[in-house]
């Protein structure tokens, strides 16, 4: 009887002492006012922790051993309607049965009214058996929330004000039959020729004379597409003046979109066309689709022109569940990898035993550790925020000092949960497909067979980078919010610097020593690629010290031109200052918990050599290719005038 | 009309400059002692262009073309025989009209005498369309070239002592069949439970009473296994005593077993049983075979006993050859790379004029010139050992001046193709995955989706670090010549280091210095690596400089025990071996021909931060694990005692 909870002791340490569950229990309570609700955190973790391990227990017993049957199997095209393998809809019956799509649903609409927390955890449980049923079923409960979350930030929710229940909600039916299992939504982002680039979006909203909406366009890469629901971004404005607040990502809508209706007689009628369902490297039982919708009805959500940020919202949590998922696949190359060593024999011994594979499982677990921390950081802030803003939608405390206390709350919840993402997609998705990878190498030529199931880890990896926002957009948020922040604060960073600077030298923990001396190496990587940014842009500021800058040079950016040399280097400064942020959340609970020293030493231990190499690399190469960049440019301007 | 050989500058680089030609002709052509051989090296040359030009169009017209059908369908077994795609037999029949499997094959056995050299770059030109299409192809040639090469080694070729010309061969008639395209070969070294470590095979050779010899056992893995011509290695001897030399690997054998008959009723008589084809990640056009052996006639190579001898010389071929079509599969993956960032607009521009992604198109770039490189290298090397070998069996000159110049010259070619080849092997192999990855990032979207091929060549590639030998069983054998080198001469270790930073200071050409650089850092890196080495062996001598060692210290090793360091780093010392030798050759071809200064200062920029990252990571990490597995180690004693 596999448990995919209760074995794995990391993941143990979180729930029972690394997540912090009180402040998280109480917005999702409600404070406490409901009269079916949990009384306290402990009350309710016991819940969770009933729920974790019944989903532990049920994706390694039910999912894991189909995994290699679906991925055989795959999705195809059959009459304008996707069709599954039998196993996957199988285990989705299995899923409705234990009402798992309720789990996060608030419970006066039905739900368990469990944390986002939970369901993330239980997004990399099932990622570990399984990343293509995670996927489907991410599509579910996930999408759920977000029609109640769109609905109460443009106001169409209504509740009690005594117990803050929800009494009323614009897409409750939708809501409920996702809950029941018999639907489910998705995100339509990408189109043929916008992917990244999303001012190029060209699918439209129009409106009637009776003020109803409808969207037409082409959308592709739509994972679950085959749903019902499907939220669409759509162009709604022309405004051909950049300076127009309309103009490029302001012009963009978000909406609802039904794809179809099912007829009471058993037939259905389409309302967007399933055009083509793509043949994978992997994710064969997730069905990756083709739509067009030909003036579609559609729900517009908030406001024209919102779209862009609406899909953020709901990106963002992709994102950081894109980060669990990874961890899930991680966890069980890490894992299929190591019993394999341990059971090999060569030269005399396992090859567990071998320094390279010793090395190479070591790290692996080490980085799995990093993985999960960044996952719970990411996971913990990013529904703090989110309980937060709808607590202060819902009921604005009349205490000013509670209020101001709860706007610098969701502030800093706000930051932190944005500073994390980005890492956190990165290197988690990066590490799935290296680790992946280092799975099979460890089979040998066992790896590259398809029976021992190796081959498909990687395979199910490979899109993590490049789904909800390829590894190369992450890097260039995680440089631009980075280099941002010290232009918008040059004061606060020089403080920084020289906290770090402090406490390289003077802390007494010799952990927190080295932890100072990686922040010290990232901060003088970020004033390396702040004055080479300013050096192209203002020559004079380059001899004063950091703080002296001018307002001048603080402001006029063209982030296109001005910031060549850090985009070049993006990708090299998001591993830095993941390893940064890494060690500093492996410190603190390692200053809570003398147990986890271990983790964040083995951490150090690779993560040092590695953070002088990308600052070494960031400092000394990359001028000789941005001339020849520049160059190139100069004769495609001059070619074109 | 493409052409995969006229298309490429750099290739034809080496072709027109960078290869000397001038003695690889001369022993092809026994020294321009025959009729109707070529006289020179320019007429060769001349006749080595136009077969390169017709090989380059032949692959890129006829084989690019059908690489995705031919993965598309794939290899299967039915009724005990391997069935390949009909594409894949109708290139095979073009490639027997255009008598490519002559191409190295003596004129006397009715070849067309071309060198390896020439082989090798057809390699890359065949990798360059489908791996799959290369390796079967390389089983053919390749293949007779062995058997050739074998007789002539245990004495049972005979040839005219005036021309050179071979009169009579072992296995001639073998080799005319498969020169007719009517046959191939293949090696069978892997058994289901022996991969990387050869002391645990399992098949055994046995002879009965008049002499005749029967191979008996099970292997796997065999590439183009469902060929005719297998050369086995399996166990004669069963010395228990580990001193005897018929012990362990000494105890193996190496036969020619024929695995069927074809007989003249069109029937064909199996002599080994083909078990098996399995289904792979990749190489769908190439079949990977299961066979059994029971008492199948066999023909022994040479003697008893030296078996693991024999296959070493195919293996350090093969993995010059994996090196050689991992290029070619690089090359492949770059440019539709190149070629899609080119076309894909995104912010305003295309893709390639992105920074981060110039960056990963010049790298890609720098490296494949790199691995041609060391690719043109290590084949140089190995070519000429062969063939000044061959050349001192057929006819030892009888000035003994001459013949101790062809002994040393021998002796150096052997040197350098032998450091060369594992890390040719490693690198562009590891390359390979590592390029084919990114190609499908530099893809996004598309690059998951099968109709863009961009995954096709990852799963291609993975094969490349698994098999001829895993890159972790490269780097423990670059690792163990570099240390045991110096173990054999600390004086000439002492020298070239004295030497390495006279040049890092004093040689007038700047790129010059920083190479010495680079060499400084690797051999400060091996100096820490044999200083703790032998801290662990005996401690007196840490102190000591390395000229004064004593001889003591230089024997009697454990290299189980007393590697253990060595072991861990074995993989960052051969990457940081991978840089120095790139750049030494760089380097060379820099101060000859001015055009090349470009392609060392790109890979300098690299490779100099690497490098002293590599050496930072040497000496400064491990200790930890290491005391950590002592003790794991220590434990299993304590329970076995």
């Amino acid at each position: 009887m596999a448990n995919y909870f209760t074995d794995n002791e990391d993941l143990q340490y979180y729930f029972e002492k690394g997540i912090d569950w009180e402040p998280i229990v109480r917005f999702t309570e409600y404070d406490y006012r409901t009269q079916d609700g949990y009384k306290n955190a402990r009350e309710a973790v016991d819940f969770y922790r009933d729920a974790s391990t019944m989903v532990g227990k049920f994706v390694a017993d039910e999912i894991a051993p189909k995994a290699a049957e679906i991925d055989e199997v795959g999705v195809h095209l059959e009459d304008g309607e996707a069709v599954e393998p039998a196993a996957m809809t199988a285990i989705f019956e299995q899923i409705k049965g234990l009402d798992l799509h309720w789990m996060t649903l608030p419970r006066e609409l039905g739900g368990m009214n469990s944390p986002l927390m939970l369901y993330f955890i239980n997004t990399e449980l099932f990622g570990r058996a399984d990343v293509s049923v995670m996927a489907h079923h991410g599509f579910h409960g996930g999408m759920a929330m977000a029609m109640l979350a769109f609905s109460l930030r443009e106001g169409t929710t209504e509740w009690d004000p005594e117990t803050f229940e929800i009494t009323r909600t614009r897409f409750q039916e939708y809501i409920e039959e996702i809950g029941r299992g018999d639907a489910w939504g998705c995100m339509d982002i990408t189109e043929p020729d916008a992917g990244s680039d999303m001012a190029r979006l060209r699918a439209v909203g129009e409106q009637d004379e009776d003020g109803n909406w409808f969207v037409s366009g082409q959308k592709i890469f739509i994972t679950s597409g085959h749903g019902k629901y499907h939220f669409v971004i759509a162009r709604t404005e022309k405004a051909e003046d950049p300076e127009d607040p309309f103009a490029g990502l302001g012009g963009l809508s978000f909406f609802l979109v039904p794809a179809y209706e099912d007829n009471d007689d058993g037939t259905r009628t389409r309302l967007a066309t399933l055009d083509r369902v793509e043949e994978k490297l992997g994710h064969h039982g997730s069905v990756t689709a083709s739509l067009t919708f030909e003036r579609a009805p559609a729900f517009l959500i908030g406001k024209r022109g919102e779209g862009f940020r609406h899909m953020l919202t709901l990106m963002n949590g992709a994102r950081l569940g894109v980060g669990f998922e990874s961890l899930g696949l991680c966890e069980c190359a890490y894992r299929m990898a190591k019993a394999y060593a341990a059971e090999r024999p060569s030269m005399g011994k396992t090859i567990d035993r071998h320094e390279m594979i010793a090395d190479y499982l070591e790290e692996m677990r080490t980085d799995i550790q990093a993985i999960r921390a960044l996952c719970m950081h990411g996971a913990w802030h990013e529904e703090l925020a989110q309980k937060i803003e709808l607590m202060l939608t819902i009921a604005q405390p009349e205490d000013e000092l509670e209020a101001k206390k709860l706007h610098r709350a969701l502030k800093t919840h706000k930051r932190k949960a944005r500073r994390a993402t980005p890492l956190l997609k990165y290197f988690a998705s990066e590490k799935a497909v290296e680790m992946a990878r280092r799975n099979i190498q460890i089979h040998g030529g066992n790896g590259y067979m398809k029976e021992y199931g190796a081959e498909k880890l990687l395979r199910d990896a490979l899109v993590m980078p490049i789904y909800e926002g390829t590894s190369q957009i992450q890097a260039l948020m995680a440089m631009k919010d980075t280099l941002g922040g010290i232009m918008k604060n040059p004061q606060g960073f020089v403080r920084r610097t020289a906290q770090a600077r402090w406490r390289a030298l003077s802390a007494r923990d010799p952990l927190e020593r080295r932890v100072a001396k990686i922040q010290q190496l990232s901060l003088s990587t970020q004033q390396h690629l702040i004055a080479k940014t300013a050096a192209d842009k203002l020559r004079s500021v380059q001899s004063k010290p950091l703080a002296e800058w001018s307002q001048a040079f603080l402001k006029d950016w063209n982030p296109k031109r001005d910031f060549a040399y850090a985009m070049l280097h993006a990708e090299r400064l998001c591993k830095l200052l993941t390893d940064e942020l890494v060690c500093e959340l492996l410190l603190e609970q390692a200053q809570k918990h003398p147990e986890r020293r271990d983790v964040l030493e083995r951490y150090l231990e690779r993560a040092e050599p590695r953070v002088r190499y990308l600052h070494d690399e960031i400092t000394t190469t990359g001028q000789r290719l941005l001339r020849a960049l520049a160059g190139v440019n100069r004769q495609d301007e001059q070619a074109a005038s």
